[in-house]
């Protein structure tokens, strides 16, 4: 073989594992693979760019990178009913096997009766009853052991997983995204803080200390032996839903988002909040259009259950006015769910 | 020269180059260089040292690293009055300005009369009124801005410093030594919760989020030109005092103490919930017991403002009991602030 020759094969070997590498390196530097390309993923990945990139004008320091999403329909499914309102209304009979006299007592007597139908048409008046007694009057950390028990064994009534293994894909990609990219990651949740706060860490890699969610006051005091225990009251501190929730951003972390991300009118004051701030800011609505591996409602047609996630067309109005970014299930997500193929 | 000399010289050279790095690397090793050796200063270095070292029994996860710091007369001056209710007393003149009725109303009338002793006489119940008055009603915003530039002009009246250089040098090197060891700290404060963020990230290296204190409710809503804001309303969400204390540390942590330092017996339940927990904890207590760099007041004779710091002998007596540490500011702190020399 001719020196010439052995050069030229050894060019093309070195060539071809340069190539091989780059392209791995390209593959691993998308950090949003199960994003399709589109305005959605675009406006995140840009967002993320500009405000991270030293001497960019949009740079933002590392302090104020906050970014807050909420929970139901934005991490994870909220149809047909949030996996909360499930765990209550599954606690009721612990509840009134403690208290008997309970089951002849509405709404817990129809709990109890398990018409899913009458069970469906319960007000918000009869749920709100139905979450004091289920969410309260124990301690927290007997709260948190109920709750873990229930999320380890519950099942969703479509997909017959944990509730915990029905996150979004896409959107885990964007928590890992933003976190690696120097963001702290916020949940900000209608739902109950402390319910949250049991699973988030696992789920999403959300310490309990960034969960911001509906709250009630707890109380201070000592069991028989002495040891200091906080006992849940029904007490209402904090409502985190609509305008609750720049609230509670305000409570609990004190600064304004950088980024928000929602699916339905109760974070139309988080999103408006968040982009109202100087410099640059992200706002996200995931629409629910997605029937088949998913559920289509909201602004689309359909709607599985009338009090999750509603999004009248002001919302769609105001997305468009304010410069928020839609986040179309069906168009922008490769993948739904990490066990979809 | 013989070479076996020559040899020998420089082995000496080599040696006392040694020593010299070593004495320097031991000199910045001391992660508590204000702190005279005892038992004090002891019981952080080996609870920091057997939490943090991989494989020691004691070892706690990083995500589980907590420490919580009262504020006033632990992180800071507290006598002879809280810094904040001086900012609220001051903050009485313009109140009464945009309010002209107010001037013949109490207690802002006693509070306009200049009368030191008056005021010093003023209830519980006066003082709360002037605290209404003076930290709602306003924006965030507006309150914020307020604060910070009242903490710029405002002087304590010993020292005639900014309160802000007030804060005591040895705890300033805990806060520091526990956070470059995986401790995230927290300030959880009977102070308001919005006043001591306006400072605590440049002061202590504490950011907003990380602020616990006593907390009112907000109010969203939209200015003239329809941008949104928050005002602050007279609305009690939590008196981050005594019992408060846990409680605001589950509202806003959401996880026990693994360390908590505190001075008073506003600081007892936080103390007892941290030491009730599992593994290792610690609890501190300082105690004024230096009239001549600071003041000596709780334990100590020669109390200057019998509202503030006290410590009944029975906070001693649990301490004792519950393996709490004291902090003696006279015989551990070899300085106590940082413009001492």
């Amino acid at each position: 073989m001719k020196s010439s020759l052995r050069c030229r094969r050894l060019l093309v070997v070195v060539l071809a594992a340069a190539l091989a590498i780059g392209v791995r390196a390209a593959a691993q530097t998308d950090p949003l693979p199960s994003w399709n390309d589109g305005p959605a993923k675009t406006a995140i990945v840009e967002f993320v760019r500009t405000t991270t990139t030293q001497g960019s004008p949009q740079f933002v320091s590392p302090a104020e990178r906050i970014a807050t999403f909420d929970q139901d329909g934005t991490l994870w499914v909220e149809q047909p009913m949030y996996a909360q309102v499930m765990y209550c209304l599954e606690r009721v009979p612990a509840v009134v096997k403690a208290k008997p006299e309970l089951a002849q007592v509405q709404p817990f007597k129809t709990v109890m009766s398990g018409n899913r139908e009458a069970i469906a048409r319960l007000s918000m008046k009869d749920l709100e009853k139905i979450l004091a007694a289920t969410l309260t009057g124990m301690s927290t950390d007997e709260f948190r052991a109920e709750a873990k028990t229930w999320l380890e064994t519950a099942r969703d009534p479509r997909w017959k997983r944990p509730y915990t293994e029905l996150t979004y894909q896409p959107m885990q990609e964007v928590l890992k995204y933003v976190r690696a990219s120097g963001y702290r990651t916020y949940i900000v949740t209608g739902g109950g803080q402390d319910f949250v706060r049991v699973y988030a860490e696992e789920v999403y890699g959300i310490p309990p200390e960034q969960v911001v969610g509906t709250v009630g006051g707890t109380k201070y005091g000592y069991d028989k032996s002495g040891k200091p225990f906080l006992l849940k009251e029904p007490r209402l501190l904090l409502n985190d839903d609509h305008a609750g929730k720049p609230e509670g951003i305000h409570l609990m972390i004190g600064r304004r988002p950088r980024a928000a991300f929602g699916n339905s009118a109760g974070d139309r004051q988080m999103l408006e909040y968040t982009k109202a701030g100087d410099g640059p800011r992200l706002a996200m609505l995931v629409l629910h259009d997605d029937a088949t591996r998913e559920y289509a409602y909201g602004p689309a047609k359909g709607l599985p259950n009338s009090r999750v996630g509603t999004f009248p067309q002001s919302l769609y109005d105001q997305a468009g006015r304010q410069g928020w970014v839609l986040i179309s299930m069906k168009n922008d997500w490769k993948q739904v769910f990490s066990f979809d193929k």
